[in-house]
């Protein structure tokens, strides 16, 4: 039997917490019976809304704190002086081995700046990265660096690149996955010095993935590659672009059906295969973005999230767990160390 | 009776040329029937093509030239070697006088070399911009750089911000129109160096619109800003990624109509409403890319796009010169610098 995962979870992050976050929480409790929470934040308010979910409480030990993470505080704020937050010490947690993942809603400059600093990053990793899936004409995508990193050099974006294809690997299960450089244009003459050195290195180097060079911002929807590699600057307005999108679309679609007493009815017969789209199209489903590239799972819920999109975030960081995903990056990282090594030594002489 | 207005054709450029394009200015004539067209190209695809359509014949005079801009071709190769391109005799044309305006669905990179070469930029612009409008769930907004450049210094953002702002009212006749500058988050100590200081300088400045200050990728889409001003690599990356994000809700919408055959009589009865969707999410509507602060007007097609969306760029190109956008924009440089000069002698004393 393998033993029980541990969550750590920051109960006061998020705009509706910490009631979604615990409705959250009762929900992958419902979907994953094996696990127990620790459950940070201010237990005056906690206690009442465990008492209502028995289930839950029986799984959940609260640790009281009062402290909360401001979600306009700047991270370098947050590391000083939030060292009692409820966000801390739920990290605090994953650092110490009481938990093996820690979910939050919070504010995610200081959560990255935190989990950087409490978990540090893996070996070989210079930087952690923001990572969360895209629907696609083929599938899933998985994108990488979200936010956390607005300038990237172009190790950097190899590194994004190697966790990324472990990602695709362990976590969506693809044999042998693509990754893909966000660029201007295919042609290599594209696009900043950084993305063209990182492919020149991708391109030189024996990897465990595909490299398919550059893709183009329609690529990612597309489904072209597996991983798209970016920096967090624009992989963030990309990732908000998307959204901005889907929500016009919508829009345009609801209008279209009431344009009309016809066009009405043509939505009610057609209404059961919407109820479909909606749910596959249901941005809740793809909350849960993780800080890739530390000792330690951390995942990012969206802060506006209600309590089914934050119990997906809690089931990512739970496959994470599960599919041992720092264990297989570790590996990785250290049979690509010891390739390059000789090659080093050969071009020294 | 004001003078009519001369465009000049590329008429080599796009994957569908030139047929497309001789098509394109042939819907364009009717629907202005005011203009005429110098048409650069192959005379002996030319004259046939034009032999089928007597009225573009009537104003349309082709000036023969064998030489054409490859669509990978490095803008600098393009320089050195297209001095008898269709595209490079196109843009002489405005150059000299001859035309107005200059159309072309060829190589973009080549395109935006070729015409800051030979037209130059306007006084007091240090670069020109791509711009194009997007849908949005309020009316149009215009945004840039789409590409034109990579990277942006603060003074190259300020710029695009006073062209925006002429755009939207010149243009798009909105009275006082708001500029963002594009970011990944609406704090002021979010993003890049020069994001900062373009914004930092914008707020400090006595200016003809309003700066709304940062906005974020889901704005574009939602309308916040009348104009989204960003770097030429975020704003190419955000116009492609909206661009595939339509493609997969198209896509979805389709498989969600057959999916049943109640779905598919729901459609049946929704499908005029549908007709009036996907005319206004039509990209060939918004095809058109301005390339602003230039002297001279010179508008670049989609590549790929057909007789319809080409006519549509044409007509982009008819109503710069019509509301005299870079008069008006000459205009506002000069009175933004008159009114900096006392304050930089201020300052000084």
């Amino acid at each position: 039997m393998t033993p029980r995962l541990t969550i750590a979870l920051d109960a006061m992050g998020g705009d509706h917490a910490p009631d979604m976050v615990l409705a959250g929480a009762e929900i992958a409790r419902q979907r994953h019976p094996d696990v127990e929470f620790l459950v940070f934040g201010d237990e005056q308010r906690l206690l009442p809304l465990l008492g209502k979910r028995e289930g839950l409480k029986a799984v959940a030990q609260v640790h009281h704190t009062t402290d909360v993470v401001s979600s306009h505080a700047k991270p370098s704020v947050a590391l000083r002086g939030g060292r009692r937050s409820s966000m801390r010490l739920a990290i605090d947690a994953v650092s110490d081995g009481r938990a093996g993942v820690v979910v939050s809603a919070g504010n995610t400059g200081a959560l990255m700046a935190m989990a950087k600093m409490v978990l540090k990053t893996l070996p070989g990793i210079d930087r952690p990265a923001i990572a969360s899936y895209f629907p696609t004409l083929r599938g899933e995508t998985v994108m990488l660096d979200l936010g956390a990193n607005l300038e990237c050099d172009d190790e950097n974006l190899v590194q994004f690149a190697i966790m990324g294809a472990v990602f695709a690997r362990t976590v969506l299960g693809v044999l042998e996955p693509t990754v893909g450089l966000l660029n201007v244009g295919s042609e290599d003459q594209k696009g900043h010095e950084s993305i063209r050195t990182a492919a020149a290195k991708l391109r030189g180097t024996a990897l465990p993935f595909k490299f398919h060079g550059f893709v183009e911002g329609n690529d990612i929807t597309a489904g072209t590659v597996d991983v798209v590699v970016t920096d967090g600057f624009t992989g963030n307005v990309a990732l908000k672009t998307a959204e901005g999108m889907a929500r016009l679309y919508t829009e345009f679609l609801r209008r279209t059906f009431r344009s009309s007493l016809i066009a009405k009815l043509g939505y009610l017969l057609a209404k059961p295969a919407f109820k479909k789209l909606k749910t596959r199209t249901d941005p809740r489903r793809y909350n849960g973005a993780m800080l890739l590239g530390l000792r330690g799972v951390c995942v990012k819920s969206h802060g506006g999230t209600d309590a089914f999109g934050f119990a997906n975030a809690i089931c990512v960081a739970i496959d994470l767990a599960a599919r041992e995903f720092n264990d297989r990056i570790k590996e990785e990282l250290q049979r690509l160390g010891a390739q390059q090594a000789p090659d080093t030594q050969a071009a020294a002489i």
